[in-house]
């Protein structure tokens, strides 16, 4: 064995013993992690209560999205003869997980803040089928969605790719999921949804919100609408429109909870790009219309059209 | 068996009895799911002919990237040696995965609007070959683009950090990948794939725009780029820039269909943050610079500057 | 065999050949391909050096999550006799991970810059364990985070809803990490997360930024916070909010680097939604309100509103 080979041997040994070293800092750590979820005010979720999974809610969104729009998204091709037996099977798969992940949403509720359980598992499934019975009319709702977006939008080619494609369809088509199963008064899953959906297209559309017929979006990001908004039936948004709360306290933002905080807005009204509106009590008249950027925070009669004065820019020559 | 046994038993067997009574429900469902198909305006699709995949298409855009930017985002080290062992293998897989999801939309389009479908196949192969072929290309203005955040960002610390993790490079290559199908005229795949960026990165570019060399996108969340933009070389914006159209009639928006809705930007020109710009005819002249929240609907000339006029601000104590 | 059917075989294998034909053209694609990784300005990653993975950042993420939140995002049900069991496996995870990822976001470095290379491997081990030792610090700066959300925003509905599903409590998790390793100077992993989280969230927050206890985004998309941005204790900001850069010359961009180029925001501030904030002298005063949509690149005293003066609208009837 030459020096050089045994250098490198010594090395390679004192390079395992180094890093062997750090690997004896880990239990520390665990320690204090582990004494950390017995304190006050952290936030643990350690007991005999299983939790909701937000992967399996996941899963029940685009397990519904097969059966509201049969034969787009699954890879097995459709016909006449099969189609009943898929929607047989994904149907069931669909309800199973939904009451499964209802039932260990209302128990998590009840263990978690000592209410009474009763029959959360009958309620869990009672749920499920519930929602699983209003899936025809949400599939008959969101037809009118699509048609409005093939109206709406002058560079959509086809019903098609608007199904396919279009991130508002998609934010709307689970926000009418989610509120159903917010009717039926399920706890997180909802939110888990709608947030789900704000992920992947930048739309965010509380559960709590109510939302007409034909509703169409726009490219999207940053649409904010709020819990306690009412939106009439073919209205029509686009991105970066918040319909919000005017302000919430520096401390008790409780004072507001169940309160109507978010705007009204009426039949056939369009609201163009960054526009936000304000308030529980702004009401925007039907088939008015609502300039970009605009800022409202007081109601607006039918028929009417909100515009920004046009702004005074500065132009100058570049050079200055 | 003591009668707390008996009565846990009892409990037990009602409890499968209830659930089961549960699923008795679906059927129903299922029927009435099945006969919406067939309903008029109700969107479905099933039938003779299969649909492309969107996530073949997300799939086809990771290959593509794997060639354009080699040995960043492959889990294999590559040397000189394997570069082009790696190159043919992606490439060949990704010509068979894009053949074939072009073929399927072509063929969609064709069943679904009763054209006359001459020779589907062998118009898929011609498409994925033609791409391909523009990836040398594509891969060399790409380049362009990561020097252009490099110059444009004082945060980016280098060429490799752009790669990884920049959206705004990300949404740009997704665009001129789409775009190039788009020339070719393929129909429903370049929509998906720039809507995969626009949900990654919440810039939404139509593949339909016309963008120059060197462009670069900063943070980018909120973009929206219009169908029938123009966008020059060495061009630069900030998140939530709207190139946009000035608005579409509450009915009609068919009439709009093929004209020219979106601004004109020439080269070198800088559109800071959340600066709306709208209208088919309004042009942005060569090395101009729009101010933050900007909202133009007239062209610009040249070498011009054009801020807001400092808005008025309402200062006021905290307690008034 | 009839003539029919011989056609049919005629016309198969016809097609086979044309598409044979197709394949054909692949080669040469390939090796203009490889012969473009060796032009000057194109970038690939073919060499010595292997490169840190963005999926296995992404797992750093969601692993260091299971151990902030432990019980919320994982599949198992955790109780007092498995906890430290569970953290224990899972922090060794993540020091091992973590450890790979720093050792070669180190080397990539050396071999990228010719810098000297000296000891990445302990020095990658040593973040490790520094990032790990970080954590019982970090989870209790997050408590305070979803403590402040659930007393900001009147819609959460309990604590447990604001770790399932808000974004902003994500997006502030994965910066308080990315914020450590950029501290212990961790080359592309801290950006590689945030932009993780950007991707997911519509919020973009720089690594780089210093930011207090106590912090709540509420909806969030399209919030930008800028690489040297300090902000103070129970901060709230809103979507849209951005906290930026004055301008960038067009050239030269390089000279703004490593200096104060972004905001100030002190203790107790609130920022409403699409507020936009610019310049590396510009203070927000303690305890100030700035209202939505205000533009601002000046300093605010203390104790101070700052409203948007009420724009100018126009109001017209439906049909001029």
């Amino acid at each position: 064995m030459s020096i050089n080979e045994f250098s490198s041997l010594e090395k390679c040994k004192q390079d395992v013993e180094t890093i062997t070293h750090f690997y004896e800092g880990i239990p520390a750590v665990v320690d204090s992690l582990a004494a950390s979820c017995n304190e006050e005010g952290s936030f643990d979720h350690v007991g005999p209560s299983p939790v909701p999974s937000r992967e399996m809610v996941v899963q029940i969104v685009n397990q519904a999205r097969h059966i509201l729009f049969p034969g787009y998204f699954s890879s097995t091709r459709l016909d006449l003869v099969s189609l009943e037996y898929y929607l047989g099977q994904e149907t069931t798969k669909l309800f199973s997980n939904l009451a499964s992940q209802a039932v260990l949403s209302i128990q998590h509720d009840c263990l978690r803040y000592d209410q009474a359980c009763t029959q959360c598992k009958q309620r869990g499934h009672e749920i499920a089928l519930e929602f699983i019975r209003a899936l025809p009319e949400i599939r008959n709702v969101l037809s009118g969605d699509v048609r409005a977006a093939m109206e709406g939008d002058p560079a959509s080619s086809s019903h098609d790719e608007i199904i396919f494609s279009y991130p508002g369809l998609f934010a709307i088509m689970v926000y009418r999921m989610a509120h159903k199963l917010s009717e039926l008064e399920v706890p997180l899953i909802p939110r888990i949804m709608t947030e789900y959906a704000h992920s992947l297209t930048g739309i965010d559309i509380h559960p709590g919100a109510v939302i007409g017929k034909s509703f169409f979006i726009d490219h999207g990001t940053g649409v904010v609408i709020g819990e306690t908004a009412r939106i009439g039936e073919r209205v029509r948004i686009y991105q970066g429109v918040t319909l919000g709360a005017l302000s919430v306290p520096r401390e008790g933002g409780d004072r507001l909870r169940n309160k109507k905080r978010h705007p009204t807005i009426e039949d056939d009204v369009i609201i163009y790009a960054n526009a936000t509106i304000l308030g529980g009590e702004t009401v925007i008249g039907a088939r008015s219309i609502i300039g970009g950027n605009v800022w409202l925070t007081e109601s607006v009669p039918a028929d009417t059209k909100v515009f920004l004065k046009k702004p005074e820019l500065v132009y100058t020559g570049n050079n200055t």
